[in-house]
């Protein structure tokens, strides 16, 4: 049995660490997170060698997470130097980007104080500047991600000279072969496409500019046209950003609808990687017309709560 | 941490005891099934006094609950004679019905294997005949509850005399003060009610048999109308037999399907008590045309398999 017994709480941090090509440099900066805190478990771990980058996907409560963290960017700030690192993903850091995500019995705020508690450990145990994001940014300029990146760690130096880059925590100027890392909270996300009987990327792009926020779609929808070329037809691949306030439902019917329009049909969907359980709950209430939230009814959440009961 | 954590399979077992009226005995009922098996959980335990009947809810593994099952029988014949209960609900025995439900890592046929070991040792520890039915039953007669209970404990006697109604288990008379029991092996029930917006019971009374078996409908769906008083409407009460074979989200569009032609409308629905992630999942799936299972990708379904991983 797992330590996961005695958390109060559930967390995801997914920390993207700027190693994707050398594996045992990835396995180090990994065990070196889940030796400082046995309690936490390591859910996943992709390296991509053209990004040069991988995402370490950790679940555990919020003091474990922050001795793994800590213990994490040590090692990756011993094993990584940006001097010389290349790869295709933007980057700004050794360890360049750790989200805090809330999964049970956590809330958002209690992911915006983990990110700044982390912050500033790792400010003052290494001297890496640190910038908060997402929804521990200290103002709506620092809330993009793209942005606090953009310059990228050979820029970063120049960047960090204007007062409007100064970090939330640590030196005014970027650590010499780890440069800077970005801490936030955010939201689950979840990658849904939705696939047309069609092989026309036009429609799929114009659905896609239908749904996503920056065209005037919904709020938390990114989403763009994609040619599935094996199976010749195209999809509308999307990105939700909150499902609790832009459901997966509302923004399927929506993809139905405009399809309709063009005498096309949605053919299937799918989630790509790991969804919550309520964003799917979410969907059989809405069709089904549930008149109470089904999730206190599930018997896996039963077997879930006794398993992670804390009395 | 509970002892569910070393189970290799999670079954369900749903004594339903023949007293809902003393709570003592209901109580020292319960807990020689705990006694006698620790890893047993109680999910639920619920006494109706006109019934004068409880239903315990346990969920362990195999060899836990056959422990915890003989334990509870014992005590049950120690305290409950039917000799002098009286009730409402129908019964055979002390302990009245005794399935088996399997939940994760466990089949149908482990359940089968299960209700012949419980019956089995029933009838050598306590000399109590024992009915097999449902998917447990040795013949196609003895599958339906409601048979083998006819004539209840007070005509058990007379029944027995009877060689097609020879126990499976135990013997061919039956015990003086605990009757008999009947064990067997089943798939999940959910108790699914869709409300309708009208107020007229014939309405409900005729969809309600449009779907039900009996009179022609869904293979696993028994329903009946039912007028809800205080909210001024009608509702279809159903109970699913196998949710597998007939999905909630087929039943409750047939259910749409015909209100409209009263020119009636779906209001809302309720599952009632608990129900398997899975009856939810498939509803989402069917809805959103999900191309692949998506119980895998779902975060909590990872917990629970590390909660109660056996290695």
């Amino acid at each position: 049995m797992y330590d996961l017994a005695i958390m109060k709480s559930l967390i995801e941090c997914i920390p993207n660490i700027s190693e994707g090509q050398r594996d045992d440099v990835v396995a180090a900066v990994r065990e070196a997170a889940v030796a400082a805190a046995p309690g936490v478990l390591i859910l996943d771990s992709t390296s991509d060698r053209d990004h040069n980058r991988s995402v370490l996907t950790f679940l555990g409560d919020g003091p474990s997470l922050i001795s793994a963290m800590v213990a994490m960017v040590g090692a990756a700030i011993e094993k990584i130097d940006l001097r010389t690192h290349k790869g295709e993903h933007p980057r700004l850091g050794a360890v360049d980007v750790i989200p805090f995500v809330p999964i049970r019995r956590a809330t958002q705020a209690d992911c915006v104080s983990l990110a700044r508690e982390l912050g500033e450990k790792l400010a003052s145990t290494y001297g890496l500047p640190v910038f908060l994001y997402e929804d521990a940014a200290a103002s709506d300029s620092r809330k993009n991600l793209a942005d606090i990146r953009r310059g990228e760690f050979e820029g970063l130096a120049k960047k960090m000279k204007d007062p409007a880059w100064k970090p939330d925590f640590g030196p005014t100027e970027p650590h010499p072969s780890a440069g800077a890392t970005v801490v936030g909270a955010r939201f689950p996300l979840i990658a849904y496409n939705i696939n047309l009987g069609t092989s026309d990327i036009a429609i799929a792009d114009r659905i896609a500019k239908a749904i996503r926020h920056i065209s005037g779609g919904f709020r938390f929808v990114k989403a763009m046209g994609v040619r599935l070329d094996q199976r010749g037809i195209v999809q509308v691949s999307i990105n939700m950003t909150n499902y609790e306030k832009t459901p997966l439902h509302r923004v399927f019917e929506t993809v139905r609808s405009e399809a309709e329009r063009f005498g096309v049909q949605v053919i299937g969907s799918e989630i790509v990687g790991l969804i919550p359980q309520a964003a799917l709950l979410a969907s059989a209430s809405h069709f089904l017309r549930l008149e109470g939230d089904p999730a206190p009814q599930v018997l896996e959440n039963k077997l879930l709560d006794m398993a992670y009961k804390t009395e």
